[in-house]
């Protein structure tokens, strides 16, 4: 139970930031920009089409297909695998020389690792269950997305129309099971209790952000805006937070350290999502690869609708009637684009793509390193 | 992957049993008659309690419903967890006095622990853990069923009307991946990595009998029973027979002990639902707690048509068009309670009730074992 009450409880306090981010527009000074996708490219190819040869291994041909559908080279951008190889790797190098490896190599300085970890793995084995680990959390992502697509009767996931339109709702259903089935077993053989449990509680997390957005608002603004934020660590940043923290369980490092990767994937992750919220008022459907203004036409109210409330009190009651009447979805636009909802929501995100920079910064200089502190500042960044 | 493979291999050759049943209509005549369920009733119903009170610990209140809407006291026979309770008893029966306990009571004879199980448990602790193992199959299936009955549009279950009809499409998916999440966070903190992985096996066997399910008949009628028998064994047997096996892990018993648990599960698994599936045909709604010829309406062509078809040509071709045409379900009926069909289901049944037995006649006699013994017995011989 601990680690569940851990994590539930330092949601509240941390996910609402006030101030101002500190290094924006800069990185912070000794940091060397690294482009983290063009760092882990070829790594993040394989990966993405090793799952895909793994799903075509049933007996069911059309299950195969819709599994596979969404492992095509080219469809997304794998944020999360990409999180957990440059973690994997900056903890690596962070703990070079200091006596990580088991395998006897580089032995100085203390040792890191902790004791209460079953397994202590050579340095090869490490990488592989890392890599492991990576590919769950892409499972786990995309099974959610296929139950939530259902769910939501959403039209396109990754310019590629859903799942479920192409295949039906009972296969889009089975599929998402599948995959989740499949990262299961995947996990089950790494042998390694702790993260088992981490990554279950992720499952969990997923659930409950898909059920929290389904509530019927609060009235207070104040909770309301809680309540999202909340939402967003179980939907989006738990599950970067808890697979960030696995690689390091993984490779048995020391409780700091775990520590400092959690709080690296929950804050990118809490970035992450915030600028997703934005783009969707801000991106064309081209560029972001799903139609624009998709939130507000489903009835939910994101970060720049709830800070543009503050600024007309109109945008309250379209929101309570989720956007319903006609013209409604056009009027909120319009109320977003003439407020401070968006530069807001952004400020938001810049300061816990801070909090994340903060987590690593004091970690040995390396590319991995620097390249986690690029991705936090590049996921604000983007436009896409 | 050897547990898989090994899973996936034993499938064909041993579900399709011919013969005669020995020992119908009596028991074997060192076992002695022990009603299982109401030798574990107490046991279920504070098992059923507490993952009702478990499921009540969300932060939204629709969930809570959802997912505690089966675990009412009421609803549901508890098989599943049933058999893992007499298992994990009759296995501590069968190896009283030969060291099982690791609390260093009664330790004679030679030790018949696993010795590559990573955990050796006190008894007291073994006894938590089975129990937990228990609540897990019955999380399991309850969230198997809230999927299908999506999929399946059917509009009761239990007597109680089905879950996606009293809180919507949403919720049910929703609630199902919730108790999932649930099982495997219990599954995570059990901390025995064999476990984890048999019990994901089945989730994916779960998915794999559903998709099974949906696929386009074989043409060829032998191979359809096959097919059939398979889709069994992934829906119905597999959660059986690996929970059971797992229950045997949890203990570190010796191979020999598992492979029996696992038999027991798997042809209990099948017998039960062969007969479920003769049920179908036989049973009245009120009694079966489901509507009757629901798989005929369904499209579904079970055992008591696949055999029937041998002696009733026609049948062939309704079965082949799923019994979509106006009274197609009405002759198919008439012409499986003309035939053999009823009698060759539960015959292969008896000889599943049979191979189940004998897993477990050679261990020394207990209360447990004769109730497990008498389940298989019991379990062809229902009428609901």
């Amino acid at each position: 139970m601990e680690d569940e009450e851990e994590v539930f409880a330092d949601t509240l306090d941390d996910l609402v930031l006030t101030g101002e981010p500190y290094f924006w527009p800069n990185l912070p000074p000794t940091v060397e920009y690294h482009d983290p996708f063009q760092l882990t490219k070829d790594d993040l190819q394989s990966l993405t089409s090793e799952i895909h040869d793994q799903l075509l291994g049933t007996e069911h041909p059309v299950l195969n297909k819709a599994a596979a559908y969404f492992f095509q080279s080219t469809a997304g951008k794998k944020v999360r695998p990409m999180l957990v190889l440059l973690i994997a790797q900056a903890l690596t190098e962070h703990c070079r020389g200091i006596g990580v490896a088991t395998d006897g190599s580089s032995m100085e300085g203390p040792q890191p690792f902790d004791e209460t970890s079953t397994f202590e793995w050579q340095r090869h084995d490490l990488v592989t269950v890392q890599r492991q680990l990576a590919q769950i959390t892409e499972l786990f992502h995309t099974a959610s997305l296929l139950h939530d697509d259902v769910l939501d009767e959403a039209e396109t996931r990754r310019n590629l129309p859903a799942l479920h339109t192409v295949f039906g709702n009972k296969m889009a259903i089975l599929a998402g099971d599948f995959l989740l089935s499949r990262a299961c077993v995947m996990l089950g053989r790494m042998r390694d209790s702790r993260v088992v449990e981490a990554m279950s509680i992720v499952l969990e997390h997923l659930v409950l952000g898909e059920v929290l957005q389904m509530r019927v608002p609060d009235s207070h603004l104040n909770h309301r805006l809680v309540g999202y934020l909340r939402k967003n660590f179980y939907k989006t940043a738990s599950l970067m937070a808890l697979s960030c923290k696995s690689a390091a369980m993984l490779g048995a490092y020391d409780p700091a350290l775990l520590d400092a990767s959690y709080r690296y994937g929950k804050h990118v992750g809490m970035a992450f999502q915030l600028v997703d919220d934005a783009l969707d008022f801000e991106g064309s459907a081209a560029e972001l690869g799903k139609p624009t203004f998709s939130d507000l036409r489903a009835g939910l109210a994101t970060a720049p609708v709830l800070f543009a409330i503050e600024e007309h009190n109109e945008l309250e009651t379209l929101a309570s009637r989720k956007f319903t009447q006609p013209g409604d979805a056009d009027r909120a636009v319009e109320m977003v684009l003439h407020s401070n909802g968006l530069e807001r929501t952004k400020r938001l995100a810049r300061l816990h793509a801070e909090q994340a920079m903060n987590a690593v910064l004091d970690w040995k200089p390396s590319v991995a390193r620097d390249a986690l502190v690029s991705t936090a500042y590049k996921i604000v960044e983007r436009t896409r």
